[in-house]
C-alpha cells in the first residue's frame, strides 16, 4: 500500500501522520506551497514534490486534502495516476472526479489544529467510492486509523458537514465570545475551561435537547435582562444573546 | 460542621451529594415541593422539612439553591437562623442578604443535570461573603469539595455567569440544533458525538480565537451558499447559521 499526499494543511497532515503510524507508506507530498510539502514530508519520511508532473503514476491511493474550491482544479493535473484518486472534503461532492476511474471520498469529521495530536481510533472516517472493489480499498486503509468507519452519500456528508459547523465551529465561536466578555471584565478563560468540558461530556451519553440548562430554558427574564444589561456596549455580543435565547425559549 | 439545604433543585442535589460524600452533615431539606424534599433528604441521609418555621436554628450554613427571583422572598423566613446563609445563584447580588449578620455566595460555576454524575474536584467554587470570617467557613468547606476556590465579587460573578450561558447554555443549544439537522436527515446524533468531545478538549489548552475551524473563518463562500441553500427550509436554523458565521467573519 502506497499513498500520495496532495496539500500540506491540518486535515492533510493528521492523516498523513496517523496513516504513517500504522506503517502505510507515504511515497510524496506535494502542496502549492512547496515549503509546507517539505515540512510534512520531512515528518513523515517521504519526498516533497514541487511539480504535479512528478507524482509516481503507481501509487495506490492518491488523497487530495486541499480547499474545496481547489479541488476540481487539481483532478486534471491527475489523469495519468492510475490508483484511487480520493478527496478530504464534507462538501464537495463525488462527481469531481467523474471523469476518473477508481475515486472516492475520505472524509474525517473531526476539527483538525496544528499541534494539537487527535486520536483517530474513534473518529468518524466517512467514506463514498465509484464502484464496490474501490469501496472495499478505502475500508481495508480507513480500518486501520479508526473504529468509526461509515460508508456515506455525498447528499448525507454535506448534511454531515453542516451539522458539524453548528457543533465545532459555531460551538468554539461562543467559546471565543465568552472568553471576549472574560477578558474585558479581567477575568482568565481558564475559569469556564471545566464549564465547556462538562458541557461537551454531557450529551457524550445524553440527546443535548434532554440536558438544556440556563436562564432561558427556565424562562427566566430577570437573569436575562440582566445580561443584555452587561452587554449593551457590544450589539454583536447582544443580538447573539438574544437570537439563541429567543431560540432556546421556543424548544420548551 | 452542619448544613441544611434549602431547594432540591439540580443544583442544590449536586452539592448536597458533594457535601455528604466528604462527611459534612446535612440536617434538613426544605423544598417548596415537599416530595422533591423528601427524594433528596432520602439519598443523603437527611430530614425532608415542609414548613420553613421547623428548620434548626443551630446549622453552621444553610445553602439556598432555589430559582433566583424566590431568594429574596425566602430569606425573610430565615430571621431566627444563627448560622452563615449563602445563595448559589451566578446572578443575585451579596445584597440580597444584607440584613443579616452572616451571609455570602456559593457559586459552582458548572452545568448540573439530573442523573448526571459530576466531579466535584475540579468544579471553580466562586465565593463571596459579608466578613473574613464568614469567608474562611466558607472556604474551609468549599475546599473540602474542590481544589478550585475562588473568591468572586458579585459584579465579577455576574460576568462569569453570563460568560457561562455563551459557554454552556448557547453551545448546548448549538448541539440541540446540529441534531436537529440530523434527525431530519436521518443520521444519528452518535455521528458527531467525537467532534463535539474535541472541539472541548481543544480549548483545555489553547484559546478558542486562536483554533477556530470552519468555512466562516477560511471565508469560504462557496460552502457558505451551499450550507445556506440545505437551510432554505429552515429559517431559524439559517438565520443562525448567517448570524455566526458574519461574527466569525469579522474576528479574521
Amino acid at each position: 500500500m502506497k499513498v500520495v499526499i496532495i496539500g500540506a494543511g491540518n486535515v492533510a497532515t493528521h492523516i498523513a501522520k496517523a496513516l504513517k503510524a500504522v506503517n502505510v507508506q507515504i511515497s510524496q507530498v506535494w502542496s502549492y506551497h512547496y515549503e509546507n510539502a517539505l515540512l510534512l514530508a520531512n515528518e513523515i519520511n517521504a519526498i516533497a514534490v514541487k511539480d504535479l508532473a512528478e507524482l509516481d503514476n503507481d501509487a495506490d491511493i492518491y488523497l487530495i486534502s486541499v480547499k474545496d474550491d481547489a479541488i476540481a482544479e487539481l483532478v486534471k493535473h491527475l489523469s495519468l495516476c492510475k490508483g484511487i484518486i480520493v478527496h478530504t472534503s464534507g462538501s464537495v461532492n463525488i462527481d469531481v472526479f467523474v471523469d476518473l476511474t477508481a475515486y472516492g471520498v475520505f472524509y474525517p469529521l473531526q476539527t483538525f489544529s496544528k499541534n494539537k495530536e487527535v486520536d483517530f481510533s474513534n473518529i468518524p472516517l466517512c467514506l463514498e467510492a465509484n464502484d464496490g472493489k474501490t469501496l472495499a480499498i478505502l475500508k481495508d486503509v480507513a480500518s486501520r486509523l479508526s473504529n468509526n468507519v461509515l460508508e456515506v452519500s455525498s447528499e448525507k456528508r454535506k448534511i454531515l458537514h453542516l451539522a458539524a459547523v453548528f457543533a465545532c465551529n459555531f460551538t468554539n465561536h461562543l467559546y471565543a465570545m465568552a472568553d471576549e466578555i472574560l477578558k474585558a471584565n479581567e477575568l482568565a478563560f481558564d475559569i469556564i475551561r471545566p464549564l465547556i468540558a462538562e458541557t461537551a461530556n454531557k450529551v457524550q451519553n445524553a440527546l443535548p435537547a434532554e440536558v438544556q440548562t440556563g436562564p432561558a430554558i427556565r424562562e427566566d427574564k430577570e437573569t436575562i435582562e440582566k445580561h443584555e444589561e452587561l452587554l449593551k456596549n457590544q450589539p454583536e455580543l447582544l443580538e447573539i444573546y438574544k437570537t439563541l435565547s429567543e431560540s432556546i425559549k421556543k424548544t420548551r
